[in-house]
């Protein structure tokens, strides 16, 4: 399988499987010095953990981390961290009776072609939107490790429930107050709607997409190359490793397309004695190159997969055309759980650069 | 700088300078066995050549490559593949007058913070869309390795340029015959607008942007991985490195948040002894994995941002507030320059994971 | 720190500290359908095992091994495979008066220096030969690996300890049976002999060290590339990872510097339908590739650094000179723990090159 | 064929063929702000150069460097610098009667077998000892960025030809002025032995080895990692990219294995405010880390394996023993040829690990 480790200089390696004894995570690289217990880990994992509210799944799972090495006295040593979630509530059996009918929208069916009956399909196994949590295990420590040393700091909310659009710009008060409503959402005046289009999905066994709007700031200029590892190249390939991730957008991004340059040229000017730009059409990145402007990402999510609806699909026992009626506790919206994983993403991918680039020392 | 490799079994490092002495590109990994030679390469080169059409840049380079190693007898030989483009019309000239006003849309802000005084500033330097050839160097062998071992085959086309969309959908017959047209569109209705947009444009000092569809056929089923190197991973880094690239999306990607799970999702059933979907809203890729439907991604091209009209912006030197005039020749639009760009790209990250899993083997 | 992972395809990744909670690895890129579970590798760590002999150290470690990730009803799923050996008898205490004393050949000057007061000091930390179980815990899996695949089998044994040198050649039966003495010695006349010297060492409170030859049959002709991923480049770096080894050579290795090359090169001939070399003073590998004959590789392992004779060393927290005498309990010499470690790291390096060229498939 | 790049964090990669257009390098990860030009390069090339004197080849090589990409005004960039050396005296001819009788102690035979009739045996083609001029045209410039930043200093001499070793310890005066006798010894009384050696072995149509030490002074302490990325286990890697290198030591290598512990530990003392240890057995490195203490390497190479004494061998055409008599221009002996290989390759992992661990800054 191979292609589970993020990043050159800071790697997230992630283990374990949705319904195996475990899932996990080693984060090589971290600086010595940095204050770390698991308090600083939880509060985030607790953000995306299922069963919070009555529009996620059902499962009930603790997603209690613990840290078994790379810390010494209160502190990280410069040793691999390790971080371990115990699975608890498994039932595996609700997946017995898919084994052999695909489900449409999973891994299921190239899943079982490249390793043939080897996968380990209870709940999607390595495939699994469980797995998340190990990209919040690292992103944690990583998130914590850009804020002390270089003030950045990443937020994402939603902005898009199914066809629902928030309304009004979101605003850093707005932002901070995202995890006091269930759908993660910055403008008042949409939450109500999004949890209503969220619920009427689940009545009628359907699910939703929707989109996270990721807004870092503080970040200095020059993180970043250009060509192979701009920071678009490295946030986007560490967003799609999201499950349910269909889009990557920067910037004004697919709307500057149909934009004169001149319009989407972002001025620069010099205000209280920086070097700022009056627009961000760019989301913050240059050449591949952050330029201190808020990088602005978004994120497209598609409905989730399993959906309660009748389904066609392929029995691939018998060959046959058959039809399929999915049983199981799963989120009819996952993006409300994905604030905490975009964030963890977001700041994996800039504290590895700013690490590869000297802007953090080996020991903070 | 750093970053400038693409790809983990098979690996593109790309070097040079856009008004330096060449550009050029190793291919490390490609399989020994493979007959090539330059006209493998330079039909895919002249395709994205400057100064073709006048909606183009006037810059007159014949981009001529030689490969200078990696290949005997008219095979490659497994070695690395060494392929270089001596620069010719460079006229550095015309940057002169740049170095201390930062251009919008441009990476001089951060690129001079990064790299201070070092930086190689002519004509963009290593950030220039000029390095793009050095993908289709290595993305013209892999787009041929793959043809004759898997029968996959990549082929993007314009699908919008500024606000002109593309009304009919594209068939096999129509993007086959897209480079008997300036803007590389299959649909005969757009053509003519998308080029009266781009006239459009550059008469007014000014620059569009446009989409780019790319499908990618015969993949074979299991290509990728979850997680880290899931195809839209490694296919959207490899696609961010073009310059003007904002947006990827895979399949309905960014409309596929707005949908019901019930409608997103691509049934599966069987034509002609073979497991298929019955629409391919996910774009080819399930789980990180190709499922054998068609590859489709959608790529975002911002407007070029090197405009005539004047512009606001800082003098890095007296670090005061000024205006730019920008000289010198560039595209109104890359769009129509770059589908074999991104052929190259997707090219090369798919046969890095045909080699990766054993899909072509080390001898062909 | 980082550092911590070793293959480019096939990757082991090392976590867990001397006398911390635990310590584990993560093997990443095995291939799907190997039968696999904890008695695979039991058997390799218990021959490794601290405390089986007077000889050895006293520490008491069961370092009984859970697979905790990567294997599915009896089977590996592709996934990556994460093992850990929660630490029992680890008695800080020992080491609490070494914190400010450096202990003459240990990392502790350097580790101070380059991780602070944050380096994890007990028992050497993440610079202990106990990590060199973790090496263990991955190549067991790789030698079933290469063993069932290929046929490759690889084995190791003591040929001097101290200044005790093996009289007679090994065969491949007193290959077999070195594990019947305490010191994996395969020539029965030089055992008794090497103990003596081991005990004598123990005794006076010293340490010997000793040389280690690895013999690998049955490798393909063709595993490996020239230059930098050369065979003897990977293998090299692979055993210079265990804390105590000074030196590397393959085949007739520095005596070869004396040869004349008509004595050296070994002369190619048929037998039995195959070319072979009549001499292996190559060890096996010409131009880094496997030529088909045994691998003869020769580790030598420095005297453990740990004794309990006084020496003069520096107290780092006063800044001056001063005395030490090391307690706790410590192998009088590493050697006879040796032969699992060095067939590890042998077997998950030319593991890692039979997935690299398709020797072993994915999913086999 | 792949594994030609060495280095994570500066990175060279390696391309050209013995005979075929050219050989050259793209080093990537240079800080922007050295002053480089081909003179930096050049004079360390001349010292490798082949046809200096009647002890080495006769292929007459310039051997000009010509740096291509990468340098702006007399100073890096950042970019990956790339150098390439067009190949003048090929002669190819010599080659023809060597295609199908394998050369003993040659990459023939498993060239054949890995990459079939695609290789380039012309001269060795990828496997040739010439590519080594690729590992100077890097490590010229990382010998030449550690100096000037950090002070360290790399100098390899001739310890051993054939069974002559030197008798007199080399100190720095000696070390200095290896270069005005042909066989790059440090020992006044040893260099007309060794000469003798090697006229002697060419007159009988033979060949000899011997042994290259490396001294590297002024590394600071804490360069390197424990585990997989030691210092050791990274200068082997590359030292063992060198074709006709079989062994590599570190201090008392081989020979502490033989010492007790008390003998070969270094106690540590404090001189001039300074800890240093008052012998070097470790060679400077303890638990993978620098000690301060001069880093010090012997290397063993095997005697040249073309050699003009007829010599037993197999034709792969006819499968049939055979008999080969190899004509063509050869080295009797590559040891005086490889100081500036080994200085390459030496500066170049520490200048990588330096920059690894922020001991050098992106722009110098």
């Amino acid at each position: 399988m191979s292609g589970n480790s993020l990043g050159s200089r800071l790697v997230l390696t992630s283990f374990g499987e949705s319904h195996g004894k475990c899932i996990g995570a080693v984060l090589d690289g971290c600086p010595a010095g940095l204050a770390l217990d698991e308090n600083d880990i939880q509060p985030m994992l607790n953000l995306r953990k299922p069963g919070q509210y009555d529009i996620s799944t059902q499962r009930q799972e603790e997603d209690l981390a613990s840290i078994i090495s790379g810390v010494f006295r209160g502190y990280t040593t410069g040793a691999p961290i390790t971080m371990i979630i115990w699975n608890k509530d498994q039932r595996s059996k609700d997946y017995d009776n898919l084994i052999t009918k695909i489900r449409p929208g999973h891994s299921d069916y190239p899943a079982l072609v490249k390793y043939k009956q080897f996968n380990d399909f209870r709940g999607g196994g390595r495939f699994s939107g469980r797995l998340t949590a190990t990209h919040v295990l690292g992103g944690s420590i990583a998130r914590k490790l850009i804020k002390i040393t270089l003030g950045i700091e990443t937020n994402s909310y939603t902005v898009q429930i199914g066809k629902i659009k928030i309304k009004n710009e979101p605003t850093k008060n707005s932002i901070e107050s995202i995890y006091s409503n269930e759908v993660r959402c910055p403008d008042q005046e949409s939450i109500h709607d999004m949890i209503d289009a969220i619920k009427s999905a689940k009545k009628s066994g359907d699910s939703v997409g929707g989109i996270i709007e990721s807004v870092t700031v503080n970040t200095p200029v020059g993180l970043g190359s250009p060509i192979f590892n701009s920071l678009e190249s490295d946030l986007s390939r560490a967003l799609y490793s999201i499950p349910s991730v269909k889009g990557v957008e920067f910037g004004s991004g697919f709307a500057s397309s149909a934009k004169f340059g001149s319009k989407n040229n972002d001025e620069f000017t010099i205000k209280n004695n920086k070097i700022i730009t009056t627009t961000n059409n760019a989301g913050g990145i240059l050449g591949g190159l952050s330029i201190g402007m808020p990088i602005v990402i978004r994120i497209a999510f598609k409905p989730t997969s399993s959906i309660s609806k009748m389904q066609n699909t392929v029995d691939v026992e018998t060959n046959q055309n058959t039809t399929l009626n999915i049983k199981g506790r799963h989120d009819p919206c996952v993006v409300p759980r994905a604030p905490p994983v975009v964030d963890s993403l977001v700041s994996l991918t800039l504290a590895d650069h700013a690490l590869q680039d000297g802007f953090i020392k080996p020991v903070i």
